[in-house]
């Protein structure tokens, strides 16, 4: 059984490879909610989002955001309201904010409304958010502090980055699922997937107990490269290494990551950081990392589980 | 200057007529709220849409309610999700719906909302609620007491209505702009629009110092019926007129209406019942009331007009 720590594109499309090389029961996706936000009224849940519609095989996969064949007549009448428009809401995406946001209302906690929507999307492994508290992801920028969409969003990461802060996940809890998963039996691996280190996986490492849990784990925690040949392969990682004044490159990704891996996959375009990537005592693992279809996501999710099954085997030997 | 109190389609017709044939500064149309509900975390007001939708010229006339060319995939989606579907918001219909709510939770009134709305939809003429507040038309009936909504949508208007109460109407006042226009200097005439006087009219009347401002006022108040040929154009007032034990006919509209009324509009259908109209004390005007078309939209308005014209000068001979 794998736990999966994810963010947007990237880590969802790992954990889509991972799911499809273990049955339902072998994997749980803990989400990054750190860029949820409230909108129009309602509660958006990016992450989750992202995750839940591509392991239900309805991902807009041009976009990496959002639902294939997605319709905006709701977004041109809100223009024509007057109304707030630089955040994109297609018409059947509306629905899954609607209801959340409803259920929350009701009572219900963020775990259960992803499980509740989940179900409604076939989708059988289980999705969890991060935490059921609230956590806002704020930048630190040259133009002052931005709530995460509006850095994102609203200003396509054009802002400089100089710090980032996790608001209130010091009060928040991991969610019950979360510390569930990483307590299984049955549990072989930790796989933070290749998601911003800083905008989707530190939100969810920085939450009460976590890091250290992870660092003192039974099991291999293995990390995965979002940067492949010094770039970040969709998003502003790249970009907001080189504004925090870190190299660009999957071994300066290794190196924020730090004690708490055992192990670290970097792409064949990076084969030359091995050596480095071993020295920080790590297990590098050179593979291809693009998942630019399926059969990819598939091939990387095989090679991940290899590597966890010979660091557990080393381990125990 | 006119008033017109109005529901929905029927009353959106007449509110068009007058529209054609008053510039935008002679026209005030007083809008039923006690249709209004929450549904999905959203403020509907059924009514006040359809009066604005109408005059924005962008009505679905097919349906009577909602946008022309509407399209419906947050509905598809919120299905897939098990949402609740039995009342329908089209997708360019929610931004509407969306705009409306955000802004009461600013602290806007619902008076605001509609001018803003209209204002962004175009329309210059004054398109005001009933009341601020809220009130809740509920329906007693062989099933028990239904809120408005549960009744008319979800239940199709199928149970037996007993009686029908407008919870709230004595704690809600009349709205401001509802009260002005009942005081302009200018005013000529207040017209009860054939829209359903059980369901769209009375929760007005029932406001306080409503029906006793009317009672005295010195402009002529006369009522279109929209019960012509012993049906209803559109809607359940026919129904509801018979479960409610009365005669199904536009003499029983004059007379539910009574002293309020100095004139009375009829179809030629109902020629035969001028006179009795004539002996409740009410001038009869029998003309064709069916607004199939913007032109007998406007021919009506007109007759309405000429009819408020000769009462008024009646009465100061």
């Amino acid at each position: 059984m794998i736990v999966a720590l994810a963010g947007g594109v990237g880590g969802a499309k790992l954990v889509d490879g991972l799911a499809r090389v273990l049955s339902a029961q072998e994997l749980t996706a803990v989400v990054n909610t750190g860029d949820d936000f409230e909108h129009l009224g309602l509660r958006v849940s990016p992450d989750l989002d992202t995750v839940m519609y591509t392991l239900a095989g309805r991902a807009n996969t041009e976009t990496g955001w959002g639902l294939a064949g997605e319709t905006w007549r709701f977004m041109e009448a809100l223009e024509r309201l007057g109304g707030e428009t630089w955040f994109r809401l297609g018409d059947q995406d509306l629905a899954t904010h609607m209801c959340r946001t409803q259920m929350l209302a009701a009572g219900a906690t963020l775990s259960e409304v992803a499980a509740r929507l989940c179900g409604s999307l076939g989708v059988t492994q289980q999705i969890v958010p991060m935490s059921d508290g609230d956590v806002h992801t704020m930048i630190k920028t040259s133009e002052g502090e931005l709530a995460f969409q509006e850095y994102f969003v609203r200003r396509h990461c054009a802002p400089v980055v100089q710090s980032v802060r996790y608001a209130g996940a010091a009060d928040a809890l991991p969610s019950e699922a979360f510390l569930e998963a990483l307590g299984d039996a049955r549990l072989q691996a930790v796989v933070l997937c290749p998601s911003n280190p800083w905008l989707s996986i530190e939100p969810m490492l920085t939450l009460p107990g976590v890091r250290e849990r992870l660092r003192c784990i039974h099991v291999p925690v293995i990390a995965v490269s979002p940067i492949v040949g010094g770039q970040a392969i969709k998003g502003p990682a790249a970009k907001i290494m080189h504004e925090l004044g870190r190299d660009v490159s999957a071994l300066e990704v290794a190196k924020f990551y730090g004690d708490l891996l055992d192990g670290f996959v970097l792409d064949r375009i990076d084969a030359h950081l091995a050596v480095a990537v071993a020295d920080l005592g790590m297990e590098p693992l050179v593979t291809d990392t693009v998942m630019t279809d399926g059969e990819r996501r598939a091939h990387l999710a095989r090679d991940v589980i290899r590597l966890a099954t010979r660091l557990a085997d080393g381990a125990s030997a």
